[in-house]
């Protein structure tokens, strides 16, 4: 059995909340209207999934609602109890098995501890008019620290040969020679470089803030190429809130100006959502807009990049590096010629594993139940028909 | 024959200039007392030594002096012609074989185009009385861009056991699982983390403004722990000119304090110069007082952690990894138990070899000739007694 039942009740009726939606409410931003409660009325009833909550979390959660059920592992169909959805009026986790109103009467929000929400709102009910009176959030922004850091890692990475200096002291135990990394002078420097942003959301704006510290120049490049304040959950001092690091916008709708951006690119770093429109956006021509000398960072989704016209590509010399964190059809199937290039970094898909997951999850989860008590909008609320 | 003369006359006589000690004109931060000439005078003959000198650098040189004399390669004793050496009133690069007074009679000002004057300065001729009116200088700071690169590099690159993840993909060239690298969240963050700079000069102030962006609290370790500013060559925005970063100092020659220092540390870096007081600053006693899970990143010189104490510390689990560029003996020996270890990432002390360097080393050079011309101190100017 990996369904463990914990539950915390407590004598102290729970205040029940006035729950409304508040349509007029809609922040400046163009964010979605959100519900509130009456200040200070608890939760009912907070339902732990398949998320660990050690005693510091909990604890955090008591201060909004004395009643909470964990279950740390429910994955299989069947390993939530009707009755703990049947009480839950907020829901932590991942929801699984939850497929009708009539399982969750009570549910007022949803605090996923995922970055998407895919998974979750292709289920039907999340179409039906009941859901318009449920808030649901994601955890997206989790990832800004450690991605972020993954695309410096890796560009410096490339831009130092690591890869060649760790195979010599690793696999043939020696002193390398700087002949074999490219010659007496082979450091780039991020300094003084033009780093391209294409997608330039939480991650995006992280990763430009970093490279901007190292002194490099950064232009984003985005659907519609609009200079555009952040939304959603940012730690204080991170990414780009108004959107003012990068020297210029570019439209990927607008050709030439997508065109014109690829160009100025020494650092191309691909951080988007896999949608109709970015599927393949680097292509074999969109790669040819680039310069020779230009590396790409992959750390969004890996159908952005046509995986044969980078090998092409590469072995054409039209392009100098890729460092990919993400691919095509992962996992990356054995031997696939992607592996063993010196001018590829695979890396298979962790650069968000960090260490502050669920410290920074809870947190999230904590302020979204603060805001909606004192009537706020929440932090990365999902919209049922975009999908996140 | 691997020494080629080239050499730019001109008709137009050169202007001498009126070269006199400026004693009392030692700047407040400690700097040395500098030489100048009048406003204006162009030097006699720069002669240029083992360094390439490519048109656009020769064009810069031209507003200095219409003589300039390049040998690109002059490595060998003898391999400078007594002519080239009698005329020179300024030499840039390697003085190869100058050693008396008698071979430049008309020497004002020597630029090396190293960042230490070490191998230059321990000449006799250095330590006698006409030394004193001549002005050296190094180009020191030169390596502040690439190395600190190297030091965020290599730090994340332990957080995120990129070391394994290369091997996964480059010699098994397969994609690797999370388990091999520490489990599902295993990525560490230098958000939150304290680094600790052992040695605060260009390098330890540059590395601090960088982790310092990527919101790491920042200590500083000095001999005398007293907070100073930044001196001889920093491009704009780098470093830390008044040495505000760090939230505390501390001397290392207070053994209490350094014990706290170190205490305190999550990530180490040594950024020191090789002297009496920094061998073996890192040895058995001193790991001792830092935490377990602290990496320490070495980019100065390798005598500053003592090898044995350091791999005793990791098999014991006292330290957790280790990055170095600079090792004690270098090169390693082939097979070395620093190779091949996954919490040890060893690179060949090649991190300040920016394809930057001749660009950087240039534009300090031309700097110093117009501070020099205009009766300005020096970047970087070299104290003989000292040795650098």
């Amino acid at each position: 059995m990996s369904s463990i039942l914990h539950t915390v009740s407590s004598t102290i009726q729970s205040l029940s909340g006035a729950w409304r939606p508040q349509s007029n409410n809609a922040p400046p931003n163009g964010a979605l209207s959100t519900a509130t409660m009456s200040s200070n009325a608890l939760f009912e009833h907070i339902l732990v999934l398949n998320v660990p909550l050690p005693d510091a979390h909990r604890a955090l959660l008591a201060e909004h609602s004395k009643n909470i059920t964990h279950i740390p592992s429910a994955r299989t169909p069947g390993s939530v109890p009707d009755e703990a959805y049947r009480k839950a009026d907020v829901i932590y986790g991942f929801p699984t098995g939850l497929e009708s109103w009539a399982q969750v009467p009570s549910l007022k929000f949803v605090q996923l501890d995922s970055a998407g929400a895919d998974s979750v709102v292709r289920g039907k009910m999340w179409h039906e008019e009941r859901a318009e009176k449920v808030v649901m959030a994601t955890v997206a922004g989790i990832h800004m620290a450690p991605i972020s850091q993954h695309f410096i890692m890796t560009t410096l990475a490339l831009f130092h040969h690591l890869q060649e200096q760790i195979l010599v002291a690793q696999v043939d135990k020696r002193w390398g020679k700087d002949t074999e990394f490219g010659g007496q002078l082979f450091v780039q420097e991020l300094k003084g470089k033009t780093v391209g942003v294409l997608g330039y959301g939480h991650i995006g704006r992280e990763c430009a803030r970093l490279s901007a510290a190292f002194g490099a120049k950064v232009l984003a490049a985005t659907s519609d190429g609009q200079q555009k304040p952040q939304t959603g959950y940012v730690e204080d001092g991170m990414g780009d809130p108004d959107g003012n690091i990068p020297e210029a916008w570019y439209s990927t709708k607008d050709e030439e100006a997508f065109k014109e951006f690829l160009s100025k690119c020494d650092v191309l770093l691909l951080a988007l959502p896999s949608t109709g429109a970015t599927h393949h956006i680097l292509s074999s021509a969109t790669i040819g807009y680039l310069p020779s000398h230009a590396i790409i960072v992959n750390i969004g989704r890996g159908d952005a990049v046509d995986t044969d016209a980078l090998l092409e590509a590469l072995d054409e010399k039209k392009l100098a590096g890729a460092a990919l964190d993400v691919v095509e059809g992962e996992p990356l199937a054995d031997g696939h010629p992607l592996f063993g290039r010196k001018d590829v970094l695979i890396t298979p898909h962790l650069s968000g594993r960090t260490t502050m997951y669920l410290e920074r999850s809870i947190h999230i989860f904590a302020e979204n139940l603060r805001r909606l008590r004192e009537g706020q909008q929440v932090w990365n609320q999902v919209d049922y028909k975009r999908g996140y």
